[in-house]
């Protein structure tokens, strides 16, 4: 599968694998663009411009059948794999995203955490081992782990990320305020929460 | 300030903010765009874009004045008034959250909790009070909350929802799953973790 697909709708095919997923539930086997607009709140047009990446799928006056779509979809997201991440810092944060640990049919876990606190490094924290710092590059290279989440104090944000950097880390989730460096084979992504809501609150304000 | 601006520069609007405050307290008190433009990785013709809208702020050679530009910002955040926000949901992101509570110099902060656990009802958790979710109009109205974020499972997103908009919310921070229907008055900001992964996991195994 190596059609090169916008960053859009890149971000638009899980939100659509855990839709149709959701339709299979209900028993549901066909879909229109229509409907899956108003489900998930994508143009109609955009859902039919992003599925045309992929090659025609669906049928006019049919819709789209959803067995097809999810098969199609599961083969470009690999939710076939699992795939394993690492959490660094065990705070706060840290702690709700191992209780949560993402969806149950996403095919993403955290199977590993570090931090630097002695009285939680050994212990087993959500049902994830927690490892001290200096157990990661060990840790990330037994576990053929590529994806960090970082959830640690901004002060120390750049250096955590040059480690990970240099144990073979190929992507990273940001939940820290610090815009870290990385090489250009690094992606990152930013979570800034703060921020987020600030937009909401200027929207609100300006409207 | 009625200055129409594009969303995506509204969006970068809490990031200048914050590191523009971070180089006052470092005593820096002028910035080029290439500069600002390293530190949060944004390209320095788009900040200097996004400043234009507001007016010509900077001088060439020079660079802007950060004391100026925090004034500035400042008055179009309106982070001279504190905006209080509520909870909707105190599980374990719910209490990350609260933990949490935003950044110290963000003037946003969740001064109101709601959940249906009668254990925590009434009690004060991270220093915010947790109420019934049948206080939740008179509390939202009483404390004059306009935003909520919420934490709840996605089976009962769209009912909250629905009470929340009754209750005069204008903004909803939507940590669920689920893509809710509100009246076009009332702003909606996705935050879906699972999905921002996989995005990611998806940009790695197709670079």
């Amino acid at each position: 599968m190596e059609t090169k697909i916008p960053e859009a709708t890149a971000k638009r095919l899980p939100l659509y694998y855990r839709y149709l997923n959701n339709l299979l539930s209900a028993n549901k086997l066909r879909v229109s663009s229509t409907e899956l607009a108003e489900a998930i709140q994508v143009d109609a047009a955009t859902i039919r411009r992003d599925f045309s990446y992929f090659g025609t799928l669906g049928k006019r006056g049919y819709g789209y059948d959803v067995h097809k779509l999810i098969d199609f979809f599961k083969k470009i997201l690999d939710q076939d794999t699992l795939t394993n991440v690492a959490l660094i810092g065990v705070g706060n944060l840290g702690h709700a995203l191992l209780n949560f640990n993402f969806h149950k049919n996403s095919n993403v876990r955290i199977s590993a955490a570090f931090d630097i606190n002695p009285t939680i490094i050994g212990s087993i924290q959500s049902n994830v081992p927690v490892y001290g710092m200096t157990q990661l590059q060990e840790q990330l290279q037994d576990q053929q782990i590529e994806i960090a989440i970082i959830t640690i104090p901004a002060a120390i944000a750049q250096e955590v990320t040059d480690k990970l950097v240099q144990a073979g880390i190929k992507g990273i989730m940001n939940f820290t305020t610090v815009r870290v460096s990385v090489p250009q084979t690094v992606h990152i992504q930013n979570i800034d929460l703060t921020n987020e809501l600030q937009t909401l609150i200027y929207a609100i304000n300006h409207d």
